[in-house]
């Protein structure tokens, strides 16, 4: 059995040995599993596991700090009575545990304890998107060389089994393009706007909610989302890209008035990441970018409301398939998570295909909408158009509504598809005119598909 | 190994035996592969493992009726010029094959096929619908005792990852609903009259694109739709039906002015698949339909367009998570049948749970729709709200368009959540009537969801 399975891995990767099977001591005894970081998403997992689908898993050990506290929560309530509490990272990795649940997220001190955890022969199921983003090609390789198995299926869009239907069910296709809505308060945020509140008012909602830090800039800024989108990347297009070189464009600068221009356009707002293959480097690069877009109403992910997550996985032969659900979350990431872990109790194994490192470029082809905030006065929109004629941009139209002030007129313009950095060019012009009060705002606009058959 | 995963299957499951791996004789061999059935999916398949992302799989043998015929068509292009073609079935069985991709279709001789195939230590991996809702638990069953694998994951929605969503990413949750929709012919029919076109002309223009067959039965009138519902209650609700006891409507009824009325009501129509959890009846039988509904604008199955599949399974813990994309199709179900064959290859194995018969109810609480055509004359509306009030079911709305024929006037009653057994009741009386011209329509209505937080 072993080296029948040896020589199917060998045959269709590069692995070396066969994976091991958790359970690997004893006859019948239950997996052992131990929960690193019992916050939200740690609760809901003892939660999930306590709710009596899979009598096999045994959680055993919670890691936390603090972990008193911990342990007189509400949320202990699931927690079986003989499970050991510790704050003593060595309890848990000296211990008898099969499977660790890491939910601390971040990667100090994360990275080395995962990193002994797998050493020490324990599969490990994370959530932890940084980690995996960051680590994941190096942790991988780590977990194959001591035959135990690494999964993150939670680490992206939650209890969307984006993870899951890519390695699962489209190994076989091309992928070309990722392309999907990865940050769910940011996606909060747009669909508050989109209904009529200003930024302020959604970011301080969303704080009170619990949907955004204290300092927000992981997920207005972009982040995340790019964490996730790596993640997906290297699943997906088989491409192993730096997600510190993937450029990430603020929502902040995102005004009430872009959602009114934006539903003149036809579109709303969201913040979208995308990574795809590069026809024109013959696949030697990935385009990749996170930032706010203006949508068509008619594309997929304009569905997209609250916190809600959605991923379009474009194939060569399977075409567009689309996931959406609840991105974020302690139970539908609690689901994520145990599905995991039930897969490695089963036996499962990943499937894996090689990945290449990939080089990214921020440059993408598409119409643009420049918003604009300026004292009105004859000639800016000459200017502009001059600006815009002298990189070789084209007008595809010029909005300006009724009503405002006009010491501070704001206006649109979007220009037929180009290059982004052409367009850069343009705006680092125009920023300098006399007339701006603010530097210009630049998005990029998804061009509408044509419909399906 | 062999007895670690042994450990691991009798723990989680009642398997008696590990499951085998495909490549269990020489060293570094590739995988051998056959097709049963070389049409528009086969020759697909043979282009996918040809288009060089799976080294380790070598298509060896090719077989269909009237062979000679497919040899020579430019589809065997993509088929090695050693494979073997042949219509004797047993060329195969006796082969040194080790993974059969059954793309026949139907009971007969298939299912004899592959109980041969599964019992000779072959994997089988299927697109077959009618096969996997009939015979799929006693297959699954036949596989497991031979320690081979069945997988299926191009049985429904094509080249959407819904069956590995469920298996490898949703096993945690406790799904209680699924939703969908499921025959893309029926999509594509109801799309194109949503855009103004009469049924007579959808069907034919669906015959001559392929997606309808000259007896277009199994789609318009449901059965398609509910052997996939079968297969997804059994995966995601761990519920075995009778695909013989779903109710199934034909959409064959629906003309264009339930367009019209369904657009004044905020909706459209679609053919949509429903099972869940009768929660009434403490989870001792399934409530499960398909058939025509009246869908709101704003629901996610109103986005489904053309011969697009749409999913949504509803969780305890997840909440609702939407697949769609290609349904059907050459390539796209390629791309689901070269997955099950790269996951087989690779030695994973499917996530099990135990599955349980259950009892189906084809009766809802919903709103309804009904559509009379009448020859008008005073005491109509009168008669209908008597009929209605005497089984107990409230009137919502009354709805008459302008510019009729008052000889054949069509009108519409929309009534308020009750069981459509209650309906029913209400229907046969009004049949009855004298100045009905023809049998009342009576659709379900989805009733429109909270927003999302």
């Amino acid at each position: 059995m072993a080296q029948t399975l040896r020589q199917n891995r060998l045959l269709m990767t590069t692995t070396k040995r066969p994976a091991k099977m958790v359970n690997k001591k004893s006859s019948g005894r239950p997996i052992k599993v131990a929960i690193l970081g019992f916050g939200t998403v740690g609760s809901s997992v003892a939660r999930v596991l306590a709710a009596g689908k899979y009598p096999g898993l045994r959680l055993t050990h919670i890691y936390n700090r603090d972990v008193e506290r911990k342990r007189l929560s509400t949320a202990a309530r699931y927690v079986p009575a003989d499970a050991i509490w510790t704050e003593n990272i060595n309890d848990v990795l000296t211990s008898k545990v099969d499977i660790i649940v890491e939910l601390m997220g971040g990667l100090k001190p994360t990275e080395a304890w995962i990193r002994a955890a797998l050493t020490l022969g324990k599969s490990v199921v994370t959530a932890n998107k940084q980690l995996i983003a960051y680590r994941g090609a190096s942790l991988l390789r780590l977990a194959k060389a001591h035959s135990v198995q690494l999964i993150h299926g939670a680490a992206v869009a939650g209890g969307v089994p984006v993870i899951p239907g890519l390695l699962h069910g489209q190994s076989a296709d091309h992928i070309t393009r990722i392309r999907g809505i990865l940050n769910g308060t940011c996606n909060y945020m747009l669909t508050r706007m989109e209904a009529g509140a200003g930024y302020a008012e959604v970011l301080s909602d969303a704080q009170a909610l619990g949907y955004a830090e204290a300092d927000p800039s992981a997920d207005v800024d972009g982040f995340d989302a790019r964490a996730k989108l790596c993640i997906l990347s290297r699943i997906a297009l088989q491409a192993e890209l730096d997600p510190d070189q993937v450029p990430a464009q603020t929502i902040s600068t995102i005004e009430k008035i872009d959602f009114m221009y934006a539903k003149e356009l036809g579109c709303t707002i969201r913040q979208v990441s995308t990574a795809q293959l590069d026809s024109t480097r013959a696949g030697a690069m990935v385009q990749a970018r996170v930032g706010p877009m203006l949508i068509p109403h008619t594309s997929p992910m304009a569905w997209s409301h609250g916190t809600q997550n959605m991923v379009v996985a474009s194939g060569r032969f399977g075409g567009d398939v689309v996931f959406s659900g609840r991105g974020a979350g302690g139970e539908p990431t609690a689901v994520a998570v145990v599905s995991d872990l039930l897969a490695i109790a089963q036996g499962g194994v990943s499937v894996e295909l090689p990945v290449h490192r990939r080089r990214v470029t921020g440059d993408f082809i598409s119409p643009h909408y420049l918003r604009f905030v300026v004292n009105d006065r004859p000639g800016i929109v000459s200017s502009i158009a001059g600006a815009l004629a002298k990189v070789g941009a084209n007008i595809d139209s010029i909005l300006q509504r009724p009503g405002h002030d006009k010491h501070a007129l704001p206006f649109v313009v979007t220009t037929e598809p180009c290059l982004n950095s052409t367009i850069d060019k343009a705006v680092e012009a125009m920023a300098k005119m006399n007339c701006m009060l603010e530097r210009p705002l630049c998005l990029q606009m998804l061009e509408p598909e044509p419909p399906t058959a």
